[in-house]
């Protein structure tokens, strides 16, 4: 029942409601020894923040993370590591309306049948804002995944609205206020936003996550798969409606002599497994792709009932992406890095080493 | 580091390898007072059973489940139920030629690389013998949802090597020996397949599977959604590489005012949300679609290396399934009736009751 | 790897350290719908509170408990709640002496080995300040059960520096500065106290904590035992080194004939098993017995080493009670509480009801 | 709701009844490639043997323990050990009587409160011969325990029906029908055993485990201690109602200048915290004692009622033995490994590596 908890070796619980006093996170199981200070959550949690850009939600968070406890002189100590972000910008009165009525796509109405009572200020616990601590979490993961085993893990969006963005490089990716991992969209991408804005409407995306310099052998066969856990970690994502790993889909229009990753001396000679092997990590890139669907929050009017099961519609006023799959991405990276940090230090529980780094 | 266990309240661990004396599993957490026998494990072993048609595997195993514990007198006494299912027609000789070479797509190299030693007979523990055992602690599972929740689920064929299923009704998927959902393409598809053992090659899939019946508020946010749980018992399935809910991919490709399923005093208009919102049952139908790859054990010559790095051919010359999709419903079934089990039971430890019969 | 957190259906995370910025805990799993304020955390938090009377620490410490999440207009949520106390007087110069020394009986040398690192100021994470989020925790779980089953959980000193407390009432204990179960004796425990605060000593002492009113039926055979859980809970608080259950290690010398709890239509004539049989709840009243070894932090001088290895002195100037069994009180209730109110939840799950009220 | 298994890095869940047709268990997280037989668990089991002398139960199993998976050409893969054990000298028509009562002292009326149903049959799965598949388990531990951090774990009988038994030596206890650590006491002890068998009444005893070798810095603060987790493992043990970790009880009445453990250049001058500081091995010794009521099965006729109210007497005849505290000693070692074991790859995850041998 630990429904707010992720990873058995390096465990992330987090808390907190959108319109609540805070969000935030404890971290159990950080090797010792760290360096960690505030400063190295910043850049992911700026990454995923809302008010950065005119293209995302407007509601302006500084989040401020405070490092609570588990360090110790600038160094993790192995305790754990509680998070505290406040909320600052949290306009409740915006969601008045909302108190008796179920917006569609969303989760007002099945956490209802669920709880007996929901927190209708801008979702709860259901919305969005929860995954910051999600990214406060996974840059710890990141950081201590990139200095002791080398690993680095990026993302960038796929596919928005319809739109292809093909890939050119992660740099241009970590330049795009889109996250679009190629040069000259970023017009298209902010017309397309202006107009879902002005229309009261929103798209989906699919986002494309990456780890590099993994070690072949991380993965727990057989129900906690390296793949499986990756799959679980991505659609806890608000709003995720698909997960791939490697071919994905395509694998399942592929003949079995065209999937399988063929092997020489200098490594395999494709990667349609995406990285991963009966669930464990074989040395090359792991790659994931998630679909997001599109932001339930939307202007235009929709047909819904009351709680008291009487027919109106709702139309939701509050500042949302257009398209949450934009800072879904800092998301995703983040979900990979707790997922990748949790099974090299199962790794190193069971067989002794994290192993040496992948092709 | 309970990689071989799945489920908080209801829990299976599975055990066993393709070529060693027995497969198994052991359920704990089984509510008191079903009726239970091997009778009952029966009719979904059955299913997924090798030499079941000539479509499939020709291992021939009789898939006899003894059940060793926690059942008296005929009923569930809440302790854990151990069942055994030995292995008969294990002929490991046709797998000595693996003992020193890594097939593409198999577990065979990551798992040298995370273990440092492999039972290469069939595969050992990475086969997907082991899901026999998930298929039996399924049936329970089902059985139980069932009586008390009324819960019905189902799974068929949705497309085999690039052949769209329609879907006509899950009967026509319970007499098809390809879990076609639709009457009349038995031979279209007997015909693929032999004409893939005919060139020694080998086709994808994309299984759907689905619950009836499911009350509202099942799940349990934000990590252990319900979605989420779904994908990492999907993902945790030998051979899949994608997982959906509901619209899925899709998703990302439409608007929000498309998407979302909007509600009048009927019930919802649509099921794009495939039944869970904010990771908690709707009271829709629960629906997934998996993307199965094509078998990996193929009779066509790969390029590979062998154990001390020299380069080679290998060509698998054991019995395997053409499409290992189409014995993959039974198991997507289970996996989504343990997911299904496991949080009833949570629903019912936190809320006090399991809710009221879906829509 | 989940060290920090306690309970599988009812689950608590504690943080934090005794010098560092506060102290807190995430509790996961509450029931929904159940009236919760700062003020039902107080009553608990203020009998552990040191500063409270002479008697106990001379730190003085607020204890003002913030609930951060998983609360809505008064009524919990079922998301987790987040509480957090600020440490508000921690004078770590106190300690400055001691960051390169172990104190004998202290957890300084054991995590040194462990972690590599440490925080000495106060024992950091080791302190027993870290108790006061569980009282915080215990306090939650103590109302729900309270209130949904009749639980009463109580606690009180049985023995102080080998002063015999002989039980009179819980009412006595209730105003006694010392837990004492009977009139008469604040004199003589005072004189005690501060005769070993006089000549820089310190005593330990067996603390009694009972529950009436539980249900037959809670526990979870075989490996969480209710009372294994209780044991763990027990001696996972500071300084405990012995738990009895029941007639304890006076069973060990007893017969079989004089120590099994004969029933007749009226109930059980004794209660040597202290409420549970075979690891589950009997309805009768639960006892538990903690031994608390004095504290480790005298001013008296002892011999150890420095980090480095060189022999030297310790001499503990902080702020310390003489005897930690006091404050143990609260939390071994607390404790208890936990325990409970996880079994009561998992009883729900698996059996469908919590069974009704005990002898 | 894993009530039936045990660990969190190397997990055992253990199944069966005293009177079905297996015990068993799975073992989870065992490190790859130790060399592993049946006959590796032989001798433990063998020690813990029913019907072994005529001081124990007469019940004659033999307790063959069959590997039906997770050992490959004789070496551990690091999949599941699944262990089997036939019984098969289950005479269930010695409980025909008890069928409908609730004997004093037995999970009789617990669990029949609990599940509504209870397998009578020898206690079903309360039965003490559910510690056959702990035993084998913790062989299992205590194998590579030996071989990769040199720790030996030893048990010995510390007191029997009020007799003391002074500690001689671990070699004594192991020539010892009775695990007496003492030469020349096996007459005085058969004579009470008889005695006891006699009259038909039985008698408790206190057992001593012990391991030594152990590294500095296993545990896992704050819940999670060794201690804790130690407590936990031994009081779900059988009949066992009290734990005490180094001085135990005694420490209670100690004052703080005597009780902490001075340290030297050498080590620690005593051994009061039995190993243990702060929920950290600290290198010494582990101790730790544990309290076994007196059998409850006895001939002597006691008072209770049957299942539907009514008064009666009861009178165990089965084969029992009249001091279960004789064969507890290998189960508390057993539990002792499995501790030891879970935090030895707990420590290896997070810190990464076992640490150095102990003192």
């Amino acid at each position: 029942m630990l429904g707010n908890s992720f990873g058995a070796a390096f465990c992330v619980a987090t808390f907190g409601e959108s319109h609540g006093p805070a969000v935030g996170c404890v971290v159990d199981g950080c090797p010792p020894g760290m360096e960690l200070a505030e400063e190295d959550l910043r850049r992911d949690l700026e990454r995923r923040r809302p008010g950065r850009t005119r293209h995302v939600t407007q509601r302006r968070e500084d989040d401020e993370a405070e490092i609570l406890s588990g360090v110790f002189e600038g160094r993790t100590t192995g305790a754990p590591i509680a998070i505290l972000i406040r909320n600052t910008d949290a306009r409740s009165r915006d969601y008045e309306e909302l108190r008796g009525k179920f917006r569609p796509g969303h989760a007002d109405y099945s956490w209802w049948k669920k709880y007996g009572i929901r927190d209708h200020r801008g979702g709860g616990r259901s919305s969005a804002r929860e995954t910051a601590a999600r990214v406060a979490a996974g840059a710890i993961a990141r950081k201590w995944l990139a200095e002791n085993a080398g690993v680095r893990i990026r993302g960038c969006l796929a596919r928005m609205g319809g739109i292809e963005l093909p890939f050119e490089s992660w740099e241009a990716a970590e330049r795009s206020a889109f996250f679009a991992p190629c040069a000259g969209m970023e017009e298209e991408l902010a017309a397309r936003v202006e107009a879902l804005r002005r229309d009261g409407d929103s798209c989906g995306a699919v986002v494309r996550a990456s780890a590099a310099g993994v070690p072949a052998g991380w993965g727990a066969p057989v129900f906690d798969r390296l793949d499986a856990d990756i799959a679980k970690a991505m659609m806890s994502i608000n709003a995720v409606k698909g997960v791939e790993v490697g071919a994905g889909f395509a694998a399942a229009e592929m003949a079995g002599s065209a999937h399988g990753d063929e092997m020489t001396r200098e490594g395999f000679l494709s990667n349609h497994a995406g990285g991963i092997l009966g669930g464990v990590s074989s040395g090359q890139d792991i790659e994931v792709k998630i679909a997001v669907k599109p932001t339930s929050s939307i202007r235009r009017e929709m047909r819904t009932v009351t709680t008291t099961g009487e027919e109106t519609t709702v139309s939701t006023l509050g500042r949302h992406d257009p398209c949450v799959g934009i800072r879904a991405v800092p998301v995703a990276e983040a979900m990979l890095a707790l997922v990748l940090m949790d099974h090299a230090l199962r790794q190193r529980g069971q067989c002794g080493e994290l192993g040496t780094g992948g092709g």
